[in-house]
Parts: structure tokens; sequence; C-alpha cells
């Protein structure tokens, strides 16, 4: 693609960056209205309990309270399933996980909640409700779960089974998926090499800053408003709907700012008790969540068992490959597995496969989305296993990738062939990165061993439903209105490709993210999706904004609207170049005579074709204490095309980032009650600055042929590869192949001590 | 036209009205967000006065206050003119109207404001503002102010005079206005009855319940949000523009709640000075006026000077019309005296006219659009020597009016021809009511007098530019973005034609009033245009959401969108009338697999045919005290057509209050040194429903064949005949022409005395 542009690929500085560094931009918490009441959760202190009773009556005469709620205030769901941004849900789970029905699967599940004139008396008032339970065994782990006598979340999960209703079990397994491709015995039969190894990953959670919030009002004449944090405000309002047997135009979603989501914020969870609690006050209500209720109490993603078989040729053709992948849901169905399943050896280009996928329940928090979700814990087994396989051909891993690469028409392991897709040219880039043939990187200390470890990732984006509206204005601006919320500095990645078919700057573009009233329907920001397909949602309404400035122009020049065009800025003749009226003239103009021009852009577009990210990692280990340093880091990764090369790093860094806490430290600990022992950022440790060299983004553009301007998402694929590049550092480092993640300094020193006195 | 409809023509209960009547409804004063600083103005205590000099060291040294303003930190608007919403104005006028430039005007006028942590501490800072003036000596009334050695207002106001520079003169006068039509001379020469008064008109002001208010928050990135109540939001965002100099898409205003315009919101007052304040102090800073200062600071409609001469021969014909007016403009140039020329006699078709017309400047602040504005002073002169025209040649006056009254084709005195129009209609309509031969209604006392009087009234309505958005829902209904602010009941009377357009219920569309950057341009909300032009916008974007569920349903049923049409709530096969979809059915179907319908309205119509109404009155008169009670009150009005009829009664009963209030009581009383004695609710005595009955409501409806239901416009008219009906239920009552507004006591009192015992 050797088209040019005026603005894309410019880095204009961000429409809300002011707001965002001057404090000024208004989060969920910021939120304050007259009357306001504070709105507190009471949450399971077990794992795994019955609600025999709720007495709130002591709680309900505190001085200052207004409202208690239970899950006897929320609708009964029935049975009934809905897909409301998540995929298919049970609503009786969706309305159990913000007010639990008759049973506690999690430690944190919340069981009421308090509204008080304070957050203090709300609290006070929570110790005061009597909740009298009856203890269950937990289970936490997704292998024991699935085993015969595990305790069992969900009686009304039974095994699968042709034998007829008598012969089904109870049991945990929500769900088991299979894809076949080829013929696996015969592939591995044609294999020289075949390596077959077993993974556990640990729960992590996304971190975002920003706790959950949501306020609301339940108006006198029965509509709704709520205010929160959210990846989708259309999204709140169809669960909300969904949850309180309301029609959606009764609820309006005002979409704070918000500080970071990366999957965890699609779910509601304090939205609808929020709601009810105003409904019974009469008030409004803000609820807000404290951090280790964020840890216990929202989606974090699934810690998983993965079992990986991989068989290769002389030559480093990849002949078959089996997986089998068990993913915690959490407390209901519902964990990426499919993600899982179709992201695992996406990469390559494989005749024969064999892949079971499995979503167990186990006592944990129901686990969410969190940045290309199911697909970093298949990449860490999976390229773990290439890795090894490489080392055993002694082929180059890089060269290894390359030949047996995905490419345009290659089949996606659920079947769908690949578009155009740059996969290969994200490895080439990364093999002639200075970085993979450079000395590896110094570090701490000179006597510590070092390595350099590789590994690819690939994570499939999404489209779905955009809408936005395009106001001009007399001095020759854009105001431009979005339904997406804004989490990555997509109001500027979108304004600019408005900008750019118009032929205006990115500076004349003033976009602002609307509430769900005040735009047209909008699917939830998430899989990486906002660029791509709101983006060409302002293309669609700057074209609708040319079409109609031809129209103004014709009357105004007594043409007709096909001796025109609009080209670079402005509606020029046909005929006559030197016949113009720039963007900025007509805008002028139709507001002085002629009549205000509104674009319009509605897309529900086809997907894009997937993303690939190649990581080059250099890493020290200090062998007394096995901790790992990021000595390096290189992260390429095939971006279609850049429209804001510094969002498209800053996305890169900051997936890269995550994926190496991940990789070395981010776990949920828990004890034998199912409790989490470290629901703080103090004991859940993430990585900070002072932890990571600079994370050196690599952009390769290899533009998605759908898209107007080639984009292709760019948001999460880079998660997907850290964990497998830097336990082949490792590897290369301290001679251990790491099978768990987190690869923390206890199981590094006790890899090594294995290593140095192997089991008899 | 005998077209029915299924909505329009009901009376849905209001979208906003729980809001309102519940007190949720935010108001400007309503506006809170942390850091909020709170400004007052200082404001000049004489009429006329040179600014010598502004000290401000002792209020900055105020513990607590954060900035201080005057007209130094507005940029100098040099000679430019701008049409902002109420005509063209000098900027400067504008400007020195926010904050006095060197000169005070009038008493009341801004000179400084301060913000600081608390309104108190802003209040005392004002007084140590040290402010030092040079009286001038100042004129207050219209006459006076046109007489020779006057004190003159502003330098720059000269006479035009052929004679070249040095015959110009200083003035008073910015404005003569001139209108002939026939010729006079000859119309009063066959006429058999002349009759010539001069009238004199108090200045009033439109007495909305809530004052003026404005909050500003500028930016660090040099955008400006400003929060008020306004009649347009748009007209604000241009006048601050304007006047701080800036792009209009720098600026983001976020119409609250209205409690009450009439005209009076559309300027700005408060709103430049709230941003400057925000722009020295880096916070957000909300000012508020008190009622004193609504009276002496913001914009009445002018007190004027009439002199009508009116002939007519024995038939009853009208043969020539003259009318001499001068109206009060206050401070700066601008009085609605061209209104006032144009409605004065076109209630009547009448072949000779003469009019002149003078805007005149007094120490009075700057007058404001009010309600038809211009037009009640010019129809209390008329109607009542109509009236007298009537009692001389023993004709029934509504007979009278009938006869005489403008149709399609008469010319109005500024030349356009009338279009379809409901003159004669609304005056049979009210010859016809019961009320037009009842015996006269019931008194307090039954010794006091009592009288019935007639008058008639004229008003153009306007068109101008409106914007609206229209998404459609899942659940089949429809959220309604529009840039009018809602006075009136707007939201419901713009809702229910999209509703009709499509075939639904007024109740599934959900609208709302959007900030500037959210919706299309929109003008303001005045002349009578929302329901007529933003309706108008309303059906366009239906008819866009029509065009796209065809093409949807084509797409679905594999069929051309010719082969379809929108009817009756759904889309229908032109060929087999069971083939169909609903608008609810598609509506769900779009959100599920077919993309998302958004429609859009924007229109600039052509100016309506005009508005008439027509008053029947029973008054009875106290004859030691001169009070006048109102007993029966009838107003007839064409409508074209009733979108909603109980707000187009809401119109028509509250004009109607107003014009009572007008005729028989408000005014602003000035002592000699220009200073208001009644600036308090308490002293300018505004009818409350305790002296008042219920107005009776009459809807005529001749639609105006441009709009696509007939609408005309509704909410200035009914306050035009009440002060002419008065006046002549009056002379019913106790035999005297009164020829000052308002008819108080003190007047009717001095009027009675002069009848029974006539200067000799």
């Amino acid at each position: 693609m050797t088209q040019t542009y005026q603005v894309i690929g410019t880095r204009p500085i961000r429409h809300d960056g002011v707001d965002k560094v001057t404090g000024r931009a208004l989060y969920g918490a910021d939120f304050n209205v007259t009357g306001l009441l504070h709105g507190r959760i009471l949450r399971s202190p077990h794992a795994h309990a019955k609600i025999k009773k709720i007495d709130v009556t002591k709680a309900l005469a505190v001085p200052g309270v207004e409202a208690i709620v239970t899950s006897a205030d929320l609708p009964d769901p029935g049975d009934r399933m809905a897909d409301l941004g998540e995929g298919a849900v049970k609503l009786r789970d969706l309305s159990g996980n913000c007010l639990a029905r008759g049973k506690a699967f999690y430690k944190g599940q919340a069981v009421a909640a308090v509204a008080a004139i304070n957050a203090h008396i709300a609290e006070e008032a929570c110790k005061l409700i009597v909740v009298e339970y009856e203890l269950l065994p937990c289970v936490t782990d997704v292998v024991k779960a699935m085993q015969p006598g595990a305790p069992i979340l969900h009686d009304d999960l039974v095994t699968e089974s042709m034998a007829g209703p008598a012969e089904k079990k109870p049991t945990n397994i929500a769900k088991h998926l299979q894809y076949k491709l080829g013929d696996v015995a015969k592939g591995f039969a044609e294999a020289s090499v075949v390596i077959e190894r077993t993974f556990n990953t640990a729960t992590v959670h996304q971190g975002y800053i920003e706790p959950h919030n949501a306020s609301a009002l339940w108006n006198a004449d029965g509509t709704l408003t709520i205010w929160c944090s959210t990846q989708g405000s259309f999204t709140v309002r169809a669960q909300v709907a969904a949850l309180l047997q309301m029609p959606v135009s009764r609820i309006k979603v005002v979409p704070m700012e918000i500080g970071g989501g990366f999957g965890g914020k699609i779910r509601v969870y304090l939205e609808p008790v929020a709601a009810i609690l105003s409904k019974k006050s009469g008030k409004p209500v803000k609820v807000l969540m404290d951090r280790a209720s964020v840890f216990e109490a929202t989606g974090p993603t699934p810690g998983s068992h993965i079992r990986v078989k991989v068989g290769a040729d002389k030559s480093g053709k990849i002949t078959a490959a089996e997986a089998y992948l068990a993913y915690e849901a959490g407390a209901f169905p519902g964990s990426p597995i499919w993600a899982g399943c179709v992201c695992i050896f996406s990469c390559y280009d494989i005749a024969n496969l064999h892949i079971d996928g499995y979503d167990v329940c186990v006592n944990k928090p129901a686990t969410s989305a969190y940045r290309a979700p199911g697909a970093t814990n298949a990449a860490m087994a999976m390229e773990t296993v290439i890795d090894e396989i490489c080392e055993k051909l002694k082929l180059d891993p890089l060269e290894f990738r390359i030949k047996n690469a995905s490419k345009e028409g290659s089949r996606r392991a659920d079947g769908p062939a690949f578009p155009r897709i740059g996969g290969v040219e994200t490895l080439q880039a990364a093999k002639n990165h200075p970085h993979y043939t450079a000395p590896l990187a110094q570090g701490v200390n000179a006597a510590y061993p070092r390595g350099r470890g590789v590994a690819a990732g690939f994570w499939f984006n999404i489209g779905l439903k955009s809408s936005v509206s395009a106001n001009v204005n007399a001095d020759g601006t854009v105001s431009l209105v979005e339904g997406s919320t804004d989490i990555g500095g997509t109001r500027t990645s979108v304004a600019m490709q408005l900008a750019e078919t118009l032929g205006i700057t990115a500076e004349a573009v003033k976009p602002m993210v609307a509430d769900t009233d005040a735009v047209g329907y909008t699917d939830v920001t998430g899989g990486s999706r906002v660029t791509y397909a709101t983006g060409w949602a302002a293309v669609e309404a700057a074209k609708d904004i040319q079409r109609q400035m031809i129209d103004k122009v014709a009357t105004l020049w007594k043409m007709k609207p096909e001796e025109l065009e609009y080209k670079t800025g402005g509606v020029v003749s046909r005929t006559d170049a030197a016949k113009r009226m720039t963007f900025q003239e007509i805008a002028a103009e139709t507001h002085k005579h002629a009549g205000i021009i509104v674009g319009r852009g509605q897309v529900d577009p086809p997907w894009p074709g997937g993303a690939f990210a190649v990581n080059i990692v250099d890493v020290e280990v200090d062998p007394d204490t096995g901790k790992v340093n990021i000595l390096r880091f290189t992260a390429v990764q095939d971006c279609g095309k850049a429209i804001h090369p510094s969002y498209v790093e800053g996305q890169i860094q900051g997936g890269s980032v995550q994926g190496i806490g991940w990789a070395l430290n981010e776990e949920y600990v828990y004890n034998d009650k199912g409790v989490m022992a470290n629901a703080s950022f103090l004991d859940y440790r993430m990585p900070t600055s002072l932890d990571l060299p600079m994370i050196d983004a690599v952009i390769v553009e290899v533009p998605d042929p759908l898209h107007p301007y080639g984009v292709r998402g760019v948001g999460e694929v880079p998660i997907v590869p850290p964990c497998g590049a830097i336990a082949n550092a490792i590897y290369q480092a301290v001679g251990v192949r790491m099978h768990e993640l987190p690869m923390s300094p206890p199981r590094v020193c006790k890899a090594i001590a294995a290593r140095e006195s192997p089991p008899k």
C-alpha cells in the first residue's frame, strides 16, 4: 500500500489529553449530585456456601440507612439465556453475580447492599446484616474441579450423555469444545520430533487502576440513568435491561471516563445494585468498589491447565499438533476457552490438528475478558513447545516460525480461512530487527546468567456495530459524536479517519463520547475494534458529509451534483479544477444560507484479518533468588495501518508490560478455604516502570484489505507472546523449561534446583 | 384539512414532566462541580456615568478572592457588527453590556466581576472595588430622549443627513424605519370617520421565574465549556465566540433546563464574564443573578410612544392608516421597532398605509425580545382606535374586523403578501363563541361597573435552522436528540411529529436536548419556531429512518427497495399487503443482524404564514380604587395544526396572562436619577393565579400549507391582543379610553376623575 495520507500516520496531541493530565477528566467516582446516597456491598466471606437466611433488621434500623437490597429485590431471571456483549450467558448467573441468589460461589461474591447518607454508615450497616450460611467444600483448581468427587458448584450442570437423563451426572465442566483438522495420527507419524508438555497458569487480573463504580438514579417516571466507567455503555444498558426486566429505552447510560478496562469492564457488577438501591430509596446512589473487591469479585482471566503436543519433520515443517485446554470459568460458565482453542495454533499453518477445550467452574470469581482473552495461556504452551522443537532440530526459532506461518488462505483451527494477514511480515521484521542479532543486553549483575527468547502470538480482533454522527460547525470544524468509550486514545484515532476523509486536520475535529440516548447503538470497546469499526463509521459519516457538501455547492453554483466531486478538502468541478470551494468555505456558507450539514455513519463490518505479534526478549536470572530481570524487550506487531503511531506503540508497550507481569509475578494466591491471600496491589505484584526497560515497539503495516484505511486493530495481541518469549529466554539463561505461570522467583528457584539435582 | 392522525392532536404526558414536578430537573443554578468558584457582579449605581478608573487592589487582597475582571479583560470588539440571534448588533455594545467599557449607560450595568471561593466573599469583595465615576445627566423616556438638548448616550450615533458630515448631530435615535403603501391622503379623504390617538406604554419585563445564570470552565487546552439556562445554546456559543474572539468549535454550551425565557434569554450577560473569570482563575466559575439584577440589567421589552390615525368609510372599510412608533431601545440600539411596524396594521387589509418607526436609546437596560416583541404595544394602540371607530360607526367590532381582515394575498406593511393564514377564521370563531353573546360575567361586587372588550393581534413567527438525530433502539423506540432548548413542552411536540411519521407512539420516542457538540446546529428557541422547524426536522429524520428501514427489509426479503413502502408503522410490500414488518420488528432485527439505524433531519424552512389571535374579555372596575378585575377571558387563536393541544392551550393561557399583567399592572417605575424604584417581584406586580379567572383557550386550526403537518407556531401571538381588549372592556365599563399602559388603579382612577370633571 503506497497510498500517502495527510493525517493518518501523524501524531497529533490527543483531544482529551489536557483533561487527563490536568485532572479535569471526570471518572465514575467523581460523580456527584445533590442528595446522593452512598452504597456499599456486603460480600460472602466463604468460597462456597448456601445462604440460608439474610436478616437486615438491625442494619435497616441504623440512622442514615435508606435502603438495603438482596437478590430478592432483583427480578427472577428464570432460565433465560442472553448475549449481552461477552457471549451467551445465563441471566441467572449474571444476576447472581450481582447479588447472590441462594448460594455464594466464591469468596467476595455480593450478598447484600446498603445505601446510606454516607459511606461510613453504609459500611457499618453492612456489618449489621446477619447472613446465615451453610458452608460447602470448595474447589479452586481446574484439574481438581474436573476430578470425580470434586465439590459441585451448579446442580443443573450435568454431563452430556447419549444414555438419557438417568445417566447424567453433576459436573463442573460447563462446556467441551473440539476442533479437528486433517489426520493427527498420520501427522505425528510423519514427525521426526514430537514434544508434549503440560502447563499450568495462574489466575491473573487486568489490574486496571480505576476500581469499578456505578451511580444510578431511578426516576419517578420509571426511567433509570446510570453513570459508570465501562467499556460499553450500550452493553451496560442491555445487561441492566435484561436483569431488571425493563426495555432498553427506559435506561440511559452515561459513560464516565474509564481508568483502564482491558476486558474487565464489560460485565455489570454494581450497576444493577445501584439501580435497585435507587429505586428503593428514591434517591441517587453511588457505589464504589475497593481494591480487594476488585480482585475478589470482578472478572480476572482464568487459570488454566494445558497440554500441547507438536510434531515436526526434519525440514522443520509442523506435521501435527494436539492440544487439551481446561480453563477455569470461575463461579459461572464462561471462560474464554473458545478463544484459547482458536488461538493456540493459529500462528501456524498446520494440516493436522486436534483441540479439546473445557470450560470448568471453580470457586473463584467468574472470569471475564482480559486483552486477547485465553490466548496468552495458550501461546505460553505452544511457543515454549515450538522453542523446544527448534532446539531439537537445531533450527533458528524465527526461521522455523516463518516456514510454518499462517498466511492468506491458511485455515484457522475453527474453520475459516485467513484473508490477507501479516504473520510472515511480522516474523520477518523481528528477524531483521537489530535486537535479534545483537549481543545480549547488559544486566544488573555481570555474574547472572542471561538469555534471549522469542515467541509469536495471534489474536483475531472483531468487528461489530458502531455509530457516529458528525456535526459540521460554521468555523470549518466538525463535532464528532461517538458511542465508543475511549480507553486507548480512540477519540483521536477515530477523529483522524474522519479528518483524512474530509481533507481537514485532526485538530479540526472535536470528538466526544456520548451517552446511550445521544448516539446510535455502538458495541463494546473491546476486541481491538474501535479504531477499526468506529473509525470506519467515521469514514462513512465523512462520506455522508461529502455528498451533502456536493449537493449544497451544486445548488450554489447551479450545477448538477454529478459535475462535482469532493477532493483534497473541498468540492471541485470535475471539468474545471480551478472552480473549487473548500470544506471551511462550505461550512461557513451553509451556516449562513444553505442549511446545516450533519454526517452520520453506521457500520457492522466483517471481522478484520487478525493480528500477529512477535517478541524478542533478553533476560537475566538471579540464580540465588530466581528473580528474572527483563533487560531488553522488542515487540513487533502487524498493525494493519497505524492511524496514530504513538497510540499504537502505547498499546504494544502496555500489552507487553501486562504480559511481562503475567509471566513473572502476577497470580491469585488461594488458601485451602478458597480465600485469596493477596488481594491488594502490595501483594499482587504488578510490574512498575522501575521493573522494566523501555519496550521497543516495532510497527509492521500490512493493511487490512477490508477497511477503508487498512486498520486491523492493535490493542490485544501484544499481550499474547510475552510469557512464551520470557520462558524461552529463561531457558537460554539457566537451562530450565518453565511450565508454570507465573515464573516467579520461588518457581524459577525450584526449577533451577530441580535441574541441578534432578529427582531420582 | 381532513387528514386524521394517530399521535398529532393527542395529549400524551410530557417526557420531561416527572423531572419537572419532582424537582429532579437541573437548572443552571443547580450546576456544581469540584472546585467551583462563585462569581458576583459589581454594577453601576448610576444611570449615566463615565467610568474614570477602577481600582481592584483592595478587593483582590481579600482571602478567597481568585479573580477579578473588568472590560479590560475582554478583547476590544472594535466596530464589528454581528448577527448573533437577535438581529445585527455592534459587538462593542454586546461586550459593554456584559462589562461596561468606559461608560455606564444604565443603573445596574455590569462594571466588574469577582470570583471567590464562596458567594459571600465575592459579594464583600465587590464592595471593595473602587470605581471613580463622572456623573452625566440621564434620560429614561423615549419622547424626552428624542428632544433637542436631551442627554446623548452614544457619541457615535449621529443624525443621518444629506448635507454632509458637518451637519450631522449627535442623537439618541438609532434607526428610523418607514413603510408606505398606497396613498394615505387619498385614503383619509375617503373616510367618514378618522380617529387619531396617542399612546404611551411602560417598560415591562418578561418576569421569568428563573434568574440568569452561567457557569464556565476555561480548560487548560483553551477550550471553554459553558453551562447556562438559555433559549439558544448555539446562540450563546456564537455570541461568546464573537466576544472572546475564539472559534465556535472551541466552545461547548451545555443547556441546562430553563425556567422561562420569553425572549429574554437569548442575549448573553453572564456567560462571557464567567468565562473570563474561569480563564483568569483557572477554575470553574458559577455566576448567578439576583432578582433586582434581572430587572435592572437584563433585557425588558421597550416602553413606547405611539400615535395611530385610522380612517374608515361608512360601510366599515378601513381606507387609510398612519402610525408613528418610537420604541425605547434602552442603553444600546436594538428595540423591536421593526416588528412593531410590521405588526401594527397586519391584522387588516389596508390599501393606504404610512408607518414611521424610531429606535431610541435611553438610560435603561438594553431591551430584548419578549414574546411577539413590539407587537403588543402596537396592538394596544391600533385595537383601541379600531374600537373607537366601531363605536362611532355603530358596527359590531368583530364584524368590522372580519370585514377588514388580512387574508391570503393581502400585503403586509413591509411588503410580502400573506400565504394562507387564519385571521378570518379566528375572528369568526370568536364571534361564534358563546362568550361573545353571553351576559357579562359576574363580578366581585355587583355595584361595580362591568364591560366587555375585544381585540385582535398578529405575529409573524419565524423559520430558521434546526437539527435532530434519531437513534432507533432495539426495543422499538427512538432516542431523539434535539438542539432546541425546551421551554414550552417542545420535547414532546417534536417527538410527536417523529412518532406520527413513523407510526409509533409518542411514548416510544425519548427526546433529549443535547449540547452544542452533540447535535447539529440549531437556531434559538424563539419566534414560535421550535414545534414548526425542529418538528419539521424530526419529520425529515423519520423519513430518513423510513428509507433505511425499507433498504434493510429489502435486503432481508431479497426484494428491491422500490417494491416496498413505509406505511402505518412498518414496511410493507407494495404488491402484497400481507407481507409486512413492523417498525418494532425491524428495530429488533437490525440490532441483531442488519446494522444500526439512525435518522437525521436538518431544515432551514421558509417562515410560516403567521399567527392571529382574538380576545374577548369581561372586566369590572372598582370605581373607588380604579382596580380592574378580569372576570372572563376567552383567547381564540389560529394554531395551524395543534400538535399537542394541552401545550398549545398552555401557551395561549400563558401569553394571555402576561398580556393581562402588561395591561393592568406591570411597569418599570423610574425616579429622576434613572433608578428603577420597584426592582422586586413584590413591587413589580405580576398577576398570580388569584388575580385571574381560568383563561378559556380556543384553538382554531388553519394548517400552514408549508409545514408537513400544518404547524404554524403558537407561542407568541397570545400576548398581543390582551392590552387592547382590556382597554376596550374598561371603556365599556366606565366610559374612559385608556391611552397608557399599564392601566393600573391610579391611572384608571385618574381617567375616571377626568371623565367626571373634564378639564375646562
